[in-house]
């Protein structure tokens, strides 16, 4: 690699901003670690006058990102748009095939392109690298990808979503309802203002899973349907009982192998509160690998903000910046297979239901017979009345129960005319 | 680089012999994810005949491996003697003049020679890897120069010796005392049968904290005097008596900047019941660190055995064969500067004492006379008296107290009449 390299960022968001200002300041101790040059020579975002902290040297900026890829010389790209489709695909896409390393923390983007884009990178022997795409400030790829690289690993699970863990952590910790919260976490920038159905509803954190999966069983990207819940239903109630059983909900992202199948899933969690995984609270990210011969490894960190993602995509360009050429997802393309799907149904697993009933006689009687029928065996079973409403709330922790008869079962006690809300169900870890 | 690679393993102990079986067993895993062929072409171990789990290949072993060094073609040697001079520096030094890349998982070495053996390397433009000498399992050096690379780290510290944490771990689930204890991780293997003293006394973690010390400060590796102490004296009297106030014994490694003096130190600590590092029991390592921008960084998982290490030496392999040349330190060992010396008596804390005492009027006097005469101000004091003996057990909690005070007063402490035993001093963290 020759000593003067060129850069460009297409993007000038909240961590495009954050980006430019890292290369600056750190351009010198770049230079000493890796004895490489570099210099930005080229900007893009949608709107040049929007107020930036920064002022944009006119001579580098251009409206089309495309034409830095036809008119300069560039050696990386960051891409920091964020889209999964569109330009940010068009401009990856073409940088790569223009023999430009590309940088990019856009999750959506390699959750659903990475297998075509890692292609095109091999093809042109160069770097995609998107380490900050997943759990920004831990560098679980870099681990998974070269750390812990002739290992087996049969199981990645974590906190991979902050917003959501500190809903969930606040609502606990306040004895606040779920709308409060997400308000609050709105105002102090760990949700998004205007449409944070994405972190809420477990699709974040489900694109994080599908990278995860990928790189541990060096897998094609599933695109499977998948098991997926958010947080949207949680109520303190939950949380409440959930404590008192001394248990904590996280949402959690899960993938692993079993029997050679791959079962990926999003979806809250009861877990033991004495647990590592329990006690990730705000909005930490923690991800946990499963391996042999490494044993249990744990990495907990900031998961998301531009100070931490900047991090991961600096630590991307001084692993370009050293010659660290590799392929994208730790193999060859044409060696990664399609992944074959575990059939959910048979899954089996304790769960937490809580229904909301007429507090009359035969109710509960109605309940256990449903149960049985569906083969779920109860472990415990708490019965809490309020008078007031002549309504109780019924918590069941069950023994493992499969997913198909839970489901079925679920879907029978909603249909009940003694059952006055939609059961609340959670599976335990 | 060439695609075939010729590998030497000097040394087949226990690690020895684990790595022998994972580059044979990983060979074509390895060829997939970096296009290069790996041949294992010389082995060297003090004795060929010890029985061993796989039959040594005449016509590879070397009885002096500089033979190896001399009359083979050799492009990477795994170092695994574990000697801090003698011929674990020997054969390092030769083989890094020789052009050849040199992994080991040597801490004794390297916190040792470090230095001079990491100029040899740049000089002759061939990796140093030692992923392998601190917290095994994880990825911790790694971390630090290539994922947190453009981060400025101020402080790190962790557990770093998987014995010695076993040993207090045990000592408060069963309420042992510390040679039970000790006889117990000698037989199941997680303390040397013949001389665990390197471990016990902090010797071991130290080494370890000098290597995360020049890698996350730029620094060359300190020689300085430093504060070291080890666990032998801790009493399941001080782990209950702990506990009760609601903090558990680590032993700790530390290293920290305070306004740009290196801080390094090794000693028990009483952390806080609640706190991440107070729940890592067992022989399980950990490690924190704290940079800007990335927030704080945790990583756990196993650090020593046989797998875990032999994972780090092939994630070193591997690096190198990715063509990911590197300084062994992060930068040029020229811009890596000695280390001002933080002044030990300049330090702040605060700390528990327990004073076995003869149980009569005016001891108490005596003691608090003298903490007031060391400026030591006692937050928490607990006297529990043994009627039967007629003594006392004096436990206190200070406000911060300062180093040299603190000393100085266990001296006087020594000294009086009325204490019975040297007064127990840890210090919380």
């Amino acid at each position: 690699m020759k000593k003067n390299i060129n850069i460009a960022i297409v993007g000038l968001g909240q961590i495009g901003n954050h980006l430019f200002n890292e290369l600056k300041t750190k351009k010198k101790d770049i230079e000493l670690k890796t004895e490489k040059k570099i210099n930005l020579i080229a900007l893009s975002a949608k709107n040049k006058n929007k107020k930036r902290k920064f002022k944009i040297n006119k001579k580098i900026f251009f409206k089309n990102p495309l034409d830095i890829i036809r008119n300069l010389n560039v050696d990386i790209l960051f891409e920091v748009v964020g889209k999964s489709d569109g330009i940010s695909k068009k401009i990856v896409e073409t940088a790569l095939k223009n023999k430009i390393h590309v940088i990019t923390p856009n999750k959506a983007l390699i959750a659903k392109h990475g297998d075509y884009l890692s292609k095109i990178a091999e093809k042109n022997k160069v770097n995609l690298e998107f380490e900050a795409s997943v759990a920004g400030g831990i560098p679980i790829l870099r681990t998974i990808k070269e750390s812990l690289a002739t290992n087996k690993i049969n199981k990645v699970y974590g906190i991979l979503n902050g917003t959501c863990n500190y809903i969930l952590s606040e609502m606990e910790k306040n004895a606040d309802t779920f709308s409060n919260v997400l308000k609050k976490a709105k105002l102090l920038g760990y949700a998004e203002p205007l449409n944070p159905k994405l972190d809420l509803n477990g699709y974040d954190a489900f694109a994080k899973v599908r990278i995860l999966s990928s790189l541990s069983f060096h897998k094609k990207i599933s695109n499977n349907k998948c098991l997926m819940e958010g947080i949207e239903s949680i109520e303190y109630k939950d949380i409440d009982i959930a404590s008192q059983l001394n248990y904590r909900i996280k949402l959690l992202g899960i993938t692993e192998l079993i029997g050679n199948r791959l079962f990926e899933r999003v979806h809250p969690c009861l877990v033991k509160k004495d647990t590592y995984i329990g006690n990730v609270n705000g909005v930490m990210n923690a991800v946990i690998v499963n391996g042999k011969p490494i044993g249990e490894s744990i990495l907990q960190g900031e998961g998301a903000g531009p100070g931490p993602t900047s991090s991961a995509l600096m630590s991307d360009l001084l692993s370009i910046l050293r010659g660290n050429i590799k392929y994208p997802f730790g193999l060859p393309h044409k060696k990664r297979k399609k992944a074959n799907v575990y059939n959910v149904n048979l899954y089996s697993n304790s769960l937490y239901m809580r229904l909301e009933v007429k507090d009359k006689p035969g109710v509960l009687s109605q309940i256990t017979k449903l149960l049985a029928k569906r083969k779920i065996s109860v472990e415990r079973l708490i019965q809490m009345p309020d008078h007031k409403r002549k309504t109780a709330s019924i918590v069941i922790i069950t023994h493992k129960a499969n997913e198909y008869n839970a489901q079925r079962c679920i879907n029978s006690l909603k249909s009940n005319k003694n059952i006055l809300k939609n059961p609340i169900l959670i599976r335990l870890l």
